[in-house]
Parts: structure tokens; C-alpha cells; sequence
């Protein structure tokens, strides 16, 4: 069975064409620039295929998508019927959906309801399953995988802030988490490697560190609290957004600058973060290099971010009431030796110790902490398209 | 030597007359209502007198002041040339002030300079401070004593958030931290009941926890981190304020009810907190009797302020690198049991056990955790009054 994820943006398509039987990826590529001046590139078997091509829509995308795939030197299959279903990313499912679902008319409905708490991201979820639809018809089954559904889980305590109540009820303005694909597959890794595949029992912190990144804490398999918020905002220093801040520095601001909420969403989601303090770069990498020049804002920025993290991790264990083991995912998380240890050294208090070997690794899972630490530490590569694939095959 | 100790609000003025022999408070009282209809008690060897009185301003405050020290049934001095010195408790005073200094001209400048930072407060301490300069004459020396003094410890990784820098350069948008007389005050007492008088090596949170609340992280008897921000809103549920907030819903909230920055702070300051999730009152008594009756939301108020209270102790565990001793305070900590005891529990997982006897007390200093805790939990009053009539002793 071959299952196509799609993973739209506002002006992007990202697709994976994935092989259940040994869950092989066979080709995936990406169209950018949509509606603007199109770029589209296509990947077989470690080969590139690039052009650029106009699509003036997510529909023209999806006919760059079908050609690539059946027609030419990257051709994977002979006919799109040779594809069973098509599981799609989709950031916000606010409260109806806890699991992953087959798309129906009252699925895009809800979706478009929550375009209020996602206004960029639900209508290029909808664009996203509409051009899918309009390519394969209406007999390809069509599942969508939430990035909020794995957070469901959070008790009230977690999820509400002290706001008046009536906000929440009226508006729906609560925590509901995002990357929520991402912490289920690495958290329901940590499980099997600790050898209680059903997750009874263990209470896990799972840090999806990447250009966005947010930290979960799992109990029993269970989400009990996460950093990122209404939005992808909240949490801690991420490449261009700011994470945690005083609420009466937001109204301060605004003031100040004369900002209207709009402006000041754009401040807050662009300009800050990482680049918002090192004045350098949202780029990890970046960030990295002016550090070894000895640029003074580069590291504070990074140390910055290591506290929050630190001290969410802290929070975590309070309220998961002890720590088995934490796991860190996603570009940042697989790649940032650096900033694994600094954390890992962090947790000593806790009968954490790092191995410095093991942790000496690129995007492998690994165990690194050494045998006699009290909390045990992984990197766990993520695969949020491969949790996309098999939703959508259980379901189909 | 006798040291008149004033604590002045926009409208409102306490004052304490205290004999540094031996400490004792000789009188104290508040005028409230100030430009209004004007209210006055002042309080005597536990009899109180009390009498509606116009009073235009902050002088005509202090006239009152005077009149009820030196006059009548009340009287405990012949005439005011027996204070010694006043000491003013200041709200905000940002980076200038690490310690309690002696007012001059200059002085008054700052705190007028920090006025865009606290334009509820400094405008009150400066009222206060005027009418004691005319009531007492140039000779009298005063002394302010800043909220956020002893939280000017903070590292830049603490003290600062992932905006642009620059807004920290051009508005001084950072956390200042307040309440950190009392935190002073408890953190030196514990100190001395952990038998390290010097601080050196203790790690202490202090929970200062009444209508407005925060905690502190404490090494070495120097703050590393503290709950309130930019302005007292940060932290976790208090009376009327929310506390922590993803800074995206402070703007979402504002574009959907149509709201001016003025009137989100109004929102966040007066309408949030126990009150706006209980929907019941911002008062403890009134919520804990709600919860008695059956309400829910009183009991999610509660719960949810115990929740972030936990979650901020995790992470100043975590800052801390472990934890010596634990430390309740103000209105709610020293009277509360029940919260105690519910915070000292979600702390098992650091060993610590609660003395449930011990904690049976409301307003007297007590270690309320068991011999073999490995933290010590303590209630210990504050006494912000007296810490202002220490600083300003022994700055004249």
C-alpha cells in the first residue's frame, strides 16, 4: 500500500509518496512559491530534480506532484491510482479532534471553524485537501493528522490560563500545543526503549527543538502539559519568536510603539527569538559561528534559550512528580550536541549524567546518558510524515 | 530612635511608627480615600480610632498623621522632632537602585524617571514622599526602600526575554521582580534557621503569597529569578491578576473584544486571576467557602494557581541546581494551610515530607516539614515594615 502525505503552507506543498510494506519512503520533494513564481523540486532515490514552474495554485501543484511522480526520470509509479490515500498535516483541531480523522465535509467545516485560532495555517490546510481532492477524486480516501490532537490529553489546570473564564468559553482561548505528531512518535519510541511499549508508568519529557520547538510532558503515554499555547508562540526562545513573556509587556509594547495587535503578533513571531536578541541570525547555525567570534548577544541569546528550557523541563518534572527519561527530537534536538549537554548537565540535581560519546552524534537515536544516570536520555530522529502515513493507512 | 515607616498608594497612606529599641511597633494606621471623602484609622496598643476626615492630598494626610501621634487618646510622642528618620517603601526602582538610599533631589528624579515603568505606583511614592518632606522639614532624613531592590541580582538569562534587544535598550522592557522586601526579610530569617547567617551555599524559594503574589529563587542569599516581570501582572493566578499568559492570546484577545492596551491591562490586572476563573471573588475566604459548597470553578481557580505555583518551583529547583529550604509568606502563605500543604506534597518527588501537625498554624513562624524531609519547609512572617525601618536606621 502507498500513502502520499501532504504537508501544504500558505504558498507551499511538501509531499512524501511512502511504501507501507517496510514504511520506505520512495520519493518527496517540495513546490514553493506557490502563486508566486513557482519552485519545484523532486527527490528519488538521493537524486534532485529541480525547475521552476509556475503554479499560479495548490491545484497546479498537485499536477507538478502527479507528473513527478508518474512521468520521466523521477517517475515512482505508473498512475495515481497506484496511490491508496493521502494523509494531510493539519495544525489546528481544536477541541474535536483528539485523534486523526478521514476528511468528510464536516471535517473541512470544523477545520475552517478554527481558522480563527490559526489564520495562517488552517486555510492552507483546506487549500492542501482541496487540491488533493480535485486531483484524485473522490474515491482516494483523505485522512487528516493534527498537530494539537496528541494534547487533547491536558487536564484543565495545564490548558487554561487565568483569564476570565468567559474568554475561553467565548473564543476557545486555551493551551492546545502543536508538534503534537512530533512528541507522539518520539515519545512512543522513548516507551519501547524503556521497555513499556504500552507507556504505563513512565513519565517522559519530550523536546521538539527545531525552528519552531516546544517541550511536552508525558505521563502513562499521556500529554499532561506542553509549551507552545493558543499558537505557536508561547514556550521558550524559538528562531525568529519570542516564547515566554510578561503579559503587561505585550500592552507595554504596544503602547510604547504605537502597535497595533496585528504589528505586534509580527514583532513577537518574526523579529524576536533568537534573532530578536543576537541581533545575527534565527539560524542555529549562525548563531553558532558568531558565538565562536566572540559575538556577546549570539551567546546570550543561546543561554537564554538553554534557561527557559531549563526551567520548563523543571516544571515538567514537578508536575509529572519525577522524570524516567527526556528525548530530544527535531532539527535542533538531532543535530545540537552542545545544547543536549548543557541541558542534560542541567538535570545533575536529578541523577542525570550525560555520556559525552554517545551525545557526540548527528540525528541518530542514541542513547546519551550513561548507565548509572537516574534519568535516562535518548535522541529520537522524528518522522512526523511516517505517524501521517500510518494514521492514515489504520484508518483507510 | 524612632522611625516613621510609610507606605503610600495613589489614594492611601499606612504608616508605622516603630522604636528600634527592641523593634517595637509603637503605633500604625492608614488613611484612605485621599481627595475623596477621605477615611482614617490609626491604631494604638490594639484600640482603634477611627474618623471620616477630609483630606485634599498626601499632606493633608500627613497632617492627620501627625495630629493622631502627638494628640489625644492615640498620642505616643510629644512632637514629631522625636522621629528620627521616614522610611518610604518604594515601588519601582528599575536598574538605578540595588539598595535602599537616602532621598535627594536626584533620587526623586529617578523614581520620577521609572514612572513610565509603574504609572500606578511611582506617582503615589513620590506623593508620599513630598507631603513627609513638608510635613517633617529638610532636616528629617528620609529613606526610600525599592520593591525590586533586592531582586537587582538577576542574570540577563533571567532577567530578560527573547524580544528584540533593542526594546530592553530604548524602554528597559525587562523582569524587574517586586516584593523583594519581603523576600529580603524571609530569605535572611531562613537563612539563619539553616544556621548559614551569611547565605553562602543555601539554595531557598521563597513564596510570598497573598492578594498579589510571587516566588523567588534565592542562592547564596542573592536572587537568580523571580515570578513578577516588567510590572507585578507576571507570575500565577493571584487575586485579580492571570499571571502567566502565551503573549499570543494577549494580542488574540484584543483584536476579538476590541480592546485598547489600557483596557487589556484593566482586563488582566482586575477582571483575572481567582476572581475571573472562580467567578466568584478574588478573596481566599470566599473561594475556599465556594469549593466548601461545591463550586466547581472555585475549585479549578484554586487548583490551577496551585498547578503554575508547582510548575515555577520545578524551574527554580532546576535554576537552583536543588533545593535547602522552602518558604511561605504574606496574607495567604502564612494563614493558608491548605495550599501548603498541597504545594509541600507536589514536592515528593524531591523528599520532601510535611509535618502535617506543624503545619496546623496559621501566622507564626514554624518549620512545617518532617526531620527526615530533604528540604525544609518553613512559614515565616514577613515583616516589610520593619526591614524599612532597618534600612533606614542605618542609612542615617
Amino acid at each position: 500500500m502507498k500513502i502520499l502525505v501532504i504537508n501544504a503552507g500558505s504558498s507551499s506543498l511538501k509531499y512524501q509518496l511512502i511504501d507501507m510494506n517496510g514504511e520506505v519512503t520512495i520519493a518527496k520533494g517540495l513546490c514553493e512559491r506557490i502563486g508566486i513564481d513557482g519552485k519545484f523540486t523532486h527527490k528519488v532515490d538521493g537524486k534532485e530534480f529541480k525547475k521552476d514552474v509556475d503554479m499560479p495554485d495548490h491545484t497546479a501543484a498537485f499536477a507538478q506532484v502527479k507528473e513527478a511522480l508518474t512521468e520521466g526520470e523521477g517517475k515512482v509509479i505508473n498512475d495515481l491510482s497506484e496511490v491508496t490515500a493521502v494523509g494531510h498535516r493539519a495544525v489546528q483541531g481544536g477541541t474535536a479532534f483528539a485523534k486523526s480523522v478521514r476528511i468528510t465535509d464536516e471535517v473541512i467545516g470544523k477545520i475552517k471553524e478554527y481558522q480563527a485560532l490559526a489564520p495562517l495555517h488552517n486555510p492552507a490546510t483546506i487549500k492542501g485537501i482541496e487540491a488533493s481532492v480535485a486531483t484524485f477524486g473522490p474515491d482516494v480516501p483523505q485522512v487528516a493528522v493534527f498537530d494539537t490532537a496528541f494534547h487533547q490529553t491536558m487536564p484543565e489546570v495545564a490548558y487554561l490560563w487565568g483569564i476570565p473564564y468567559e474568554l475561553y468559553e467565548k473564543h476557545g482561548i486555551r493551551r492546545y500545543g502543536f508538534h503534537g505528531t512530533s512528541h507522539r512518535f518520539v515519545s512512543a519510541r522513548c516507551c519501547e526503549l524503556l521497555g513499556k511499549p504500552d507507556g504505563k508508568g513512565t513519565r517522559i519529557i519530550t523536546c521538539h527543538l527545531g525552528n519552531g520547538s516546544s517541550i511536552a510532558a508525558i505521563k502513562d503515554g499521556k500529554v499532561i502539559d506542553t509549551t507552545m499555547g493558543l499558537t505557536p508562540l508561547d514556550g521558550f526562545l524559538m528562531g525568529t519568536r519570542c516564547g515566554v513573556l510578561d503579559p503587561s509587556a505585550v500592552t507595554f509594547i504596544m503602547e510604547k510603539e504605537g502597535l497595533s495587535p496585528k504589528e505586534m503578533d509580527d514583532l513577537m513571531n518574526k523579529k524576536s527569538g533568537m534573532l530578536g536578541i543576537s541581533g545575527v541570525s534565527s539560524d542555529d547555525r549562525d548563531i553558532a559561528a558568531a558565538i565562536e567570534e566572540g559575538n556577546p548577544r549570539a551567546k546570550l541569546a543561546w543561554d537564554m534559550r538553554t534557561y527557559q528550557i531549563m526551567k520548563y523541563i523543571g516544571g515538567y518534572v514537578a508536575a509529572l512528580g519525577g522524570l524516567d527519561a527526556i528525548v530530544f527530537t527535531a532539527g535542533i534536538g538531532e543535530n545540537q550536541k552542545l545544547l543536549r549537554a548543557e541541558i542534560l548537565e542541567k538535570m545533575a540535581y536529578l541523577g542525570v549524567k550525560v555520556d559525552y560519546e554517545a551525545n557526540d552524534v548527528r540525528g541518530v537515536e542514541r542513547e546519551i546518558t550513561t548507565p548509572d544516570s537516574a534519568v535516562r536520555g535518548f535522541i529520537i530522529p522524528t518522522n512526523e510524515e511516517l505517524v501521517i502515513a500510518r494514521d492514515t493507512m489504520s484508518l483507510v
